[in-house]
């Protein structure tokens, strides 16, 4: 029984430091752990590079697999710590936590997989939980909000611009054919994208008069539509701004009160909470 | 008269399956459409593709012929099981379904023609009846309003942009010349779009100092200008937003009225809640 | 005296042709001068097209000369037919007509000069007027209004825009060098400037890690900083639609009534109008 | 203590003519100072351009050091002339004075480091204090309050972007790999950021289908998601301009009251007009 409560009191303990950042030790393990996050990223980012790799690949190599082996022994402490441990696995972090640890372990099978460690990047979303920056978090749930409010607006949007693609891409490759690098459709619908979306990266350009003038409509059309998911974006935002207070008042029934108004602001009326 | 009234049934189950989208089979007819028309695109495009075309080209020409023929039957019942066939064939998804169909046949005359299948895009259209999106569709009709609303101020934006370009255009062709790739007025035109556009293919780019500094003012302005639709589509949309009473006035009938009003702005007369 | 009533007569019939376009010859004259204009610039723009030149030059030359004498008799004709000669001569339309014809002339001088006939395109605004567009008129000004209001906060951004891609243009050129084509200090501004403004042509793009690391920071510095233009043109744009209504209700003081508002929409007292 | 008299006398002369700006020897001394700092951003600028430095090389040379001389005495001046010596020192703008003119004398040691007397590029922010332009510093401070209050959701923005282009350079270095130009990590991350802020140099473009088909789904992303900083932006903006209520409640203090409010919305107290 004695054992039991050690058990009991050293999950307690484990919980505490690795799920909670109110206590110094808690606050350490999470600033530790972002550190590793970022080393790791690091690391995997140098390895890819040709000279760094031929120089210092083993030294890299060795660091990868000690940050790869504290990062499983970090998950399995995570998972034992918790009292419904499913509930982590399947959360967002659960998942992210498990695709960061697995692809060097991966690699000893499949050459090359190891760089998906890079995914370890979407860990770096826990620095908003560490800096326990609640305002930050306010402001990206916030922006989720506003984000979601105008989602079907947005895929309508995208829906377009994809279609229009598909059928601009189409009319260049006949006007523009093989010998300007209009090779096929799909490559002709990509292009199109290219110049929509105003990247324009040049690896593909029209080289015939009426392929640059279809080209010069397709940039026109490109520059004014930009305007619509920003205009949804923004009068979504707009909206949230100022529709904040939902009250009424008791004895004018005025509305549009302001954020934390105790009184109307037009008959001096006490409001409803 | 027995024969009539089958007909007439006939008729009326085909334009349920067709037209309508409650009863399953009229679902499962939607749901296989939209199949085949994603279906045809993905196989004119792989045609297109040198690579593919050359080993599977053979196949796809069947396939594609096996969906113009069905596309075919299916535009012919349509015209059968509705009862006005001409307010079909000339609504918008009917000139579109007309050719959607159409370029398959031409091109036993025309080499090349059938890539036009591609405007079998625009059938992709349909989704939003077919999945009964009536909140995409609302949505959508909505983005179509504020465009609409700022129509004239677009014309206006884009009629300035398009003779400051034809001006630079014109500058540049004489400031940078031939030999730096702005060899006629109409190139240096498309030069002036591309990049107030901000796409920048990179295909022409100015080579002495004047024209880059010209070209520098071109981005400058391109970049700053940006702001013009976007601020007239996002104040059409705050505007939709914030005009959202549909109260009207039981005496003179009068709408728009502003949020919280208990008086109607036009005769006085109280309001409803 | 009847020689000069004659004259008068005339000089009012000629006013009436080229300066109104309410009488049928006065829009006759409006449109067969648009089409002038726009024949015009596509001449221009021919003959720039070497292949053009080489088989119509001759043609082209003599369809330009006749256009710019019947441009000359317009001008000549538009200063007799105003009382006041020198306000057309000095206003806007005034010095874009005379900047419109001479450089033809001034191409007997001066080779290449004519290019300038480009300017043509100027005349184009024409069109507004012509049309008889008042409500594009209106949408314009109030364009320009909106703009106006703005361009106080707009220049303060460009000049910040302006000394950020001076500094971050040196800097690349420190660690750049001539041999990834920064050669010089202006010429490395330059590319900040494509940079920035999300244009990017890749005729100079930085090769070392450093530079494209500060490349990457000018990257997502241009993009988020878009924003700000944007932002002041929209913000601008919505204020201009939600006051537009001045009055105050002469009983209860009551602001922000809707347009064309009769009655207070809160105590419904008469508004003043 | 007459000597003491004078010195003061001469030290307050100082201050007048360096610090304001609203005598007339003090407006001089800023139009002076104004054209020097254009002066020395040119001659820096030009010197870096190869044949120009040949040619003019020793004159550019003298002129930097003439004008660096001045600087020095200005800035030395300007800490004799105030009370408080090192709260100018560590300002914004004394800080600046001292970086833009140190590099020439680090030049003798250093060779290359006089291309950062480029930085004296922010000395021109000076011109808005010179030129007394009240209203454009009213203007840029109403900025930086918009920009300052979206700070936390732009900084939230901007590293989400990151680790999105982290990770899609990522699966773009293992789909492309260094045949494609993806030759690491870094690398691709950086063409990421190329196109996902919709720059495209093109200087790396994909090459594979799969590779064009992710960077089709970048562009459109980057397409979309420049709605948020702009949304953000705007909301902010259009927020300061509805809130323009300076009234303080005369019983208890609370600003921010709502356009039109005749009573304290805190308190109930009634508002002073």
């Amino acid at each position: 029984m004695s054992t039991q409560k050690k058990q009991t009191s050293l999950k307690h303990r484990l919980h505490e430091i690795i799920y909670e950042a109110d206590t110094p030790s808690g606050k350490l393990f999470d600033v530790v752990l972002l550190i590793a996050i970022l080393a790791s990223i690091l690391f995997v980012m140098l390895e890819s590079v040709q000279s760094i790799n031929d120089t210092y690949g083993d030294l890299l190599n060795i660091a990868e697999w000690v940050i790869t082996i504290l990062f499983s022994i970090e998950y399995v402490l995570r998972i034992i710590s918790i009292n419904k441990p499913w509930k982590y696995i399947f959360s967002f972090y659960g998942i992210i936590d498990l695709l960061s640890t697995i692809p060097k372990y991966v690699s000893l099978i499949l050459v090359g997989s190891h760089n998906l460690a890079a995914l370890r990047a979407l860990r770096l979303l826990r620095v908003f939980r560490i800096l326990k920056l609640a305002r930050y978090i306010g402001e990206s749930n916030r922006l989720l909000l506003a984000l979601r409010a105008s989602r079907a607006k947005i895929a309508v949007f995208l829906f377009f611009v994809l279609i229009l693609c598909i059928i601009l891409g189409t009319v260049m490759y006949m006007v523009e054919g093989a010998e300007n690098g209009f090779t096929s459709i799909p490559r002709s619908v990509y292009w199109a994208i290219v110049t929509l979306t105003t990247v324009g990266y040049g690896d593909i350009a029209p080289g015939t008069p009426l392929g640059q003038l279809i080209a010069s409509v397709i940039m026109i059309l490109g520059y004014a539509i930009i305007a619509i998911p920003t205009g949804i974006v923004s009068s979504e935002m707009v909206r949230a701004k100022i529709h904040t207070n939902t009250q009424a008042c008791p004895n004018c029934l005025k509305e549009n009160h302001q954020d934390g108004a105790v009184f109307c602001y037009h008959c001096g009326h006490e409001l409803n909470e």
